[in-house]
This record gives structure tokens, sequence and C-alpha cells, in this order.
């Protein structure tokens, strides 16, 4: 398998590590030339992850995206999800053709309100099948510093994700397979907006009692809605207290560094959304999250009390006072 | 009703002041009478939860436990599990006749291996109908400040349980009921034991991203092991990803100060169990109740890896690193 990755944030150069480290030689797309002159003469990202350092032999950087598509049997999509469609904008329909693709992203793509598979599949024709997810609680930090982290990829084709999952597998990472290449991705949108309501909450001054009651309550909404979009097949197969979801929603909500946490507590302490992105000079991404979750529930008609309050606090102008109160009365 | 607290503690003392501020009158046994003196001179505990201050006419402060047992209908039972048989020592049997129990206890018997109900059965033939659990992710520290905190109260009688709850919500704390009254007590001895555990991770450096994988799939386990032990009929009624059960193990495993974390901690550092008690100068409640819940798990039979590997090198010497190699192993 020759793979590729496609993006240069602190996620993609961790996942370079770890394919690296494990002695795959890797394509790999970075857009800015000047980046890819660092890594070669330094051996590492100068400008994310800078600690991890790389085996530059295995190393083939290039700043023309469709050449590392060509080039490549498996590609790892790990573009922020916001900037997918105008990384692929000039690429003919047909450059995924006989190619895998693992997405790496957390998120749905906002202007389409699509999961990257329904992206993927509507711009590119991939396949369900030949298409996975590598997702789990895995702060890129903790790659670079090689702590033990745990990885889940997901596909409909159990042998292929295997075999996939098993150029990851190095003494700093264990990977686990599993099915539900859908519920995973509502997993990692949804784990965003509770970390941003946790945000909040701390912002309320919430202590530790109510957050635990809150993400306990979170992480059985999240489960509500996973199990209706997924149906019975999938999900009596499926163990929702394992890394990907469970673990992810925990790992983000508990995180003191987290955006959407940061993002969520100025909200809490009475900044208004708008004077906090401009503080912050960034969007969380629950933030977006909340608004695509919001409309895609429409349809999937889940019982989503707090997922629907953030969204009303970020979207709606109730304030987050007043959205807590109402959360308080619902939690178990 | 007439409540009667029974201990002194942080927890019993927390207890109080949420009945007293909700105007409930209570008679509390409290052994030491240099103690009854200072709470009814200062209006507060100077031992425990200090900054909680009472409104003493709601007070009648007794040395002598058969006169408080005595003059209540309802007795709050938080003392140590320790130390219950020895404060119960003198009564007779007929102590308890027409009382109701609430227990805020959070351990297994150790001498006996029993939980509460069933001691109070064998000892003082009290009825499970008459026995009722006050339990959930409630730090003593956050009741004093008054910070919005959720207890469950567990019952077989639902009307009753529902009436006792309401005499304990207040401003600041939310009640829940619940009819699982032995799964909550199980829950409550296990998330001692995942605590302990997760301090033992800390102390072995592990990371974040493990972290939040080992609770997920403690969460499971601890499920796992509800679920045999109190069969379908209950099971099937319970929301496991509510604050009794998820989101007590949350706040324990979460807690950096609590004592089953440092316990932990030192352990994974590399002190001897005798070595880290001694420098303690404690017992963290995991460690008793994790032989507790080994012996008790040899007749329900549920598949419970980790914790019995926890048992494993708290009693029978298996050091933190290799326990935790094949914990490593089993996580989802």
């Amino acid at each position: 398998m020759q793979f590729g990755i496609l993006g240069s944030g602190s996620w993609a150069t961790a996942l370079a590590k770890i394919l690296t480290d494990n002695n795959n030689k890797i394509n790999w797309w970075i857009r800015n030339t000047g980046t890819i002159t660092q890594i070669l003469q330094r051996r590492h990202n100068p400008h994310y992850l800078s600690s991890a350092y790389f085996n530059t032999s295995l190393l083939t950087l290039q700043n023309d995206i469709a050449e590392v598509i060509d080039a490549s049997d498996v590609l790892v999509i790990a573009i922020p999800s916001a900037f997918v469609e105008s990384a692929f904008e000039n690429l003919p329909a047909d450059s995924f053709e006989g190619k895998k693709v693992i997405s790496a992203i957390k998120g749905i793509l906002p202007s389409c309100n699509q999961l990257l598979n329904d992206y993927m599949h509507d711009r590119f024709k991939v396949e369900i099948a030949a298409y996975f997810t590598v997702l789990g609680p895995c702060h890129a930090e903790e790659v670079a510093s090689e702590k033990l982290s745990y990885l889940t990829f997901s596909g409909v084709d159990e042998d292929m994700t295997k075999r996939i999952g098993a150029h990851f597998h190095t003494e700093y990472l264990n990977t686990v397979v599993n099915h539900d290449v859908i519920g995973v991705q509502y997993a990692a949108v949804l784990k965003n907006i509770y970390a941003l309501g946790a945000g909040i909450a701390h912002g309320l001054e919430y202590g530790d009692n109510f957050l635990s009651v809150y993400i306990a309550n979170a992480a059985d909404e999240m489960v509500s809605f996973l199990k209706k979009v997924v149906g019975n097949e999938v999900c009596n197969q499926v163990n929702y207290a394992s890394s990907v979801y469970l673990g992810d929603l925990l790992v983000t909500c508990y995180s003191l560094y987290s955006r959407n946490r940061t993002f969520g507590n100025m909200l809490g302490k009475g900044y208004s959304v708008r004077s906090a992105q401009l503080e912050l000079n960034m969007v969380a991404e629950g933030y977006n999250a909340s608004k695509c979750m919001f409309k895609t529930n429409q349809s999937v008609g889940a019982n989503m009390p707090i997922a629907k309050t953030i969204y009303q606090i970020l979207w709606e102008h109730v304030p987050a006072e007043e959205g807590f109160r109402r959360i308080e009365e619902i939690l178990l």
C-alpha cells in the first residue's frame, strides 16, 4: 500500500509520523513550498508538532495535490473540514478512481452539511466500500511524545479495514477496528459540540460535580442519536463505551486546552459569540458543528436537548445562563 | 419525616447542611462531645467541611447513637463502611424497627464483604423496602460552596423514594430517583477501584489519550457487572449513562484530589502498597474494594479484566507496569 497524506496541520503531521515510524514510505501533500523545504532540511514540521522528527528518506513531499493522489493507493485526508472543498476544487471527477480514502477529518463539511463520505461520493464517485475513517481520542501532542494512544479504523470492508489499520500499529499506537463508518463520524462531530458546552458550563462557574453529570448525559444523548442514524443492525454490533465514542468524548470534554472548551468558556463568562471569535482569532469546530447537527437532526429526529440548547446559545442568541438553566432541568 | 444523621465526616456534614438548608430539623449523632460543643458554639463542624454554616436551631446533636435512632423516622447512615459495625455493636437487634434507612455509604463492609442492605437485614432485620441509598457525583466541598450537584435516591418503593428525595432538593441540589438500589451501591464501590487504577496509570506516565480510553472501557466493564448482578428486569429500566453510574465514575476518575487517585499514583511511581499506605497515612477506599469485588465477582462471573488486574496489583504483587501492559491489550 502506498499511502498519501493530504494536509500539513498537527493531526496530518502526527499521522505522517505514525506511518513513517512504521517504515511506510509516504507521499505528502503540503501546500506551502517553504514548509516542504523546511521539513526536508530540518526533519520536522516547524509549524505544527515540531517535536516530531522524520526519517526524510521515507517522505516524498509535493505541493501539487493531484500528483500526490496519482502516486498513492490510499489517501489519508487530514485537511480541516472547512477547507476540503477548496483544496479539491481543481481536481477532475475521476481523481480518486481505484483509490482508497481514509478520512482523518473531525467534522461535517459546513458549506454542504455533508459527511466526507457523502461529499466524496457526490464529487468523485468514491464508494463507501473504498472509504475508511481513522478517529479516536488522540491529542496529536501525545502522539509526538509517543504516549500510548488508540486509534479506531472504521470501514464496511472488515478485512481491508484491518489491513489498513495494521500499517498504523506501532509501539505507542494501538489500533481498533469497527464497522460503523457513519456513526463514528457523527460521534467525532458531536463531541466537539458537547466539549464547547463543557467550556460554557465552566465559564458559568458550574463545578466538577455538574460537569460529570453533564458529560454522562451528553454521552447518553450522543448514543441515542447514533443509534437512530445508523439503525439497529449496525448499532447492535457496536460498543458505545469504547475509545472512538465515549473515549473521544471524554478526552475532548475534559481537555483544558481544546479550542472548543476555551471558546465555550468565554461565552460562559459573558462574551458574545462574535467577540469570542475576534478575541481568540479562530472558530471552534463545535460552533459550525452545532448548526450542522441541528439541521441533520431535523430529519433524524433524535431527542437532543443538550446539543439543541448549545446550538441556540451559539446561533439564536439564547443567553448561556438561560440555556444552561434549561439543561439543568433535564439531566439525570 | 424526622431525619437522623449518623456520622460526622465531610459527607455527613454536607448532608446535614442540605437537609437543614431545606428547613428540616435533624437529629445528628456525633461521637465526639467536643465536636458537638464546637458545632453549637461556632455553627460549623471545625473538622470537616468547615465552610458550611448551620442554623443551629434545627440541630439536635447527640453522642448517644441509640437516642438519635429512637428519636428519628429516617436514618441517614454516613459512617465510613469500615466503621459501621463498631458504631452499631451495642445496639439491640430491634433498634431500626419501623425506621427507614438511607445509606450514604460508598463501599462494601470489608469484614463481611456485604453491601449495607444485606448487613442491615442480617443484623437488624431491615427489609429492602425500608432501605434507600443517596449516591452520585458529589464532592462534599462543592456542596459546601453550593455549586449545583445531583444526588440520586434509589429504593424499591418508588413513592417513598420520591418523598425522601424531595427533602433534599434545594437550589443547589437536584435530585434524581432510581429503582436500582443494589446496582447503584456496586457502582459506587467499583468507581473507587477504577479511580485507583486511573491513578496508577497516571503514575506510570500514561497520557490523557490513554486515560480516556481506560475510563471508557472501565465504564463498559462496570455496566457489564451491574447488568449481571441485578438481572434483566431492573437493568432494562436503568440508564447507565446517568449521574449515579457514569457521572460518579467520571468525577472520581478525573478528580486529581481523590485519595484513590493519589494512592494509585504512588503505586504507579513504584511505591509498594505498604509504603504508599505508610506515606499517605490512610487506606484508599478502592484498596479494600478491589478485594471485596474480586470475591463478589467469583459468584457473579462478569468479565472484569480491568478490576481483576487492579486487584492483582494491589493484593497479589503483580507489578503495576506489568498489570497495565495486560490492560493495554484488552482496551477497545
